[in-house]
């Protein structure tokens, strides 16, 4: 297993690590297998999403505030919890293909870290299961 | 890995790809694993819900657009954004388990692309880890 | 792939199950791999979040009740659709990364059952995929 840095900037923000982690699996000479993407952390999750419009990564945050989280009464005393919500909702991990040392992510496909309660300092870990 | 073609006829449309992994994973002989189901596509998912009553797909279409995606003024200039978003909620990929050359999928669990910018010609890569 | 078996007693309601997952990594002896979380049920699901604060788990369960699936007219004669619903916005598996026969989650970080029609009688399936 592996370990990422991202630093977030903002409070809910998407950067996109499908280059960071394609350095790992050509660092590693992993010909063929699944690269799993997971963040340790409780308000943030990992997204594959278009990377080629940059206006839709910022549509995926409008629409998730858009779902109104904010306004409800919560109990969690530290008061960010629709932040923990849309982890769960986006999901804090996601699998590729590997093949030919090369992820197979479709023509418009980047892996996102999404930032949910930011700005802060985060990791991303990066296991890959190699087959054949 | 091995590619599944599949044609969505709808803008919204779930279209159960169950028997079609099962044959990829009966046809190469594994015994035992982690069998990964993932679209390539920004706009579509995969899920894993009932299969029995056709109604069950049909409700998680009209859940996904009750929460009106389509009334936010986006950025992302293609008017798609809703369709990337509930990409991102739903997700790329699903796992199963393989046991005996079967998917343990539970009693009235099926698997399915899903479509969220239809009609379109679309891909389902599969990929299985062997395990022992 | 071993079975759990998870009993939950409220209509929504999120168990902890970390520690019986441990169990079984740590009875099969496995040092290093990816370790799948699996329900084979339409109207639950898996996710991962805090474990420090229970209310954190109790807002995650308002705040998808929030999205009001329960006002919607469905076509499902059950009458459980917005169960349905829920389980594929959450999705019915997790992985987690094993270092050293240990579980690699994060401080804060628990696996939960989630149950969204209950209550009910329940299974987890556990794979594990070792690496190395």
């Amino acid at each position: 297993m592996e370990i990422l840095s991202v630093i977030s900037n903002r409070h809910d923000e998407m950067i996109d690590i499908t280059g960071a982690v394609q350095s790992i699996i050509s660092k590693q000479g992993i010909r063929s297998g699944i690269c799993m993407i997971y963040t340790p952390h409780t308000t943030a999750a990992i997204t594959i999403n278009e990377n080629a419009d940059p206006s839709v990564v910022n549509d995926i945050i409008t629409g998730l505030n858009h779902l109104n989280f904010e306004k409800i009464q919560f109990k969690h005393a530290e008061g960010n919890s629709p932040s923990h919500i849309k982890s769960s909702i986006i999901g804090c991990s996601e699998l590729v293909c590997i093949e030919k040392g090369i992820l197979q992510l479709g023509t418009w496909q980047g892996i996102y870290f999404c930032e949910f309660d930011g700005p802060r300092s985060r990791n991303v870990y990066i296991k890959i299961i190699h087959s054949e």
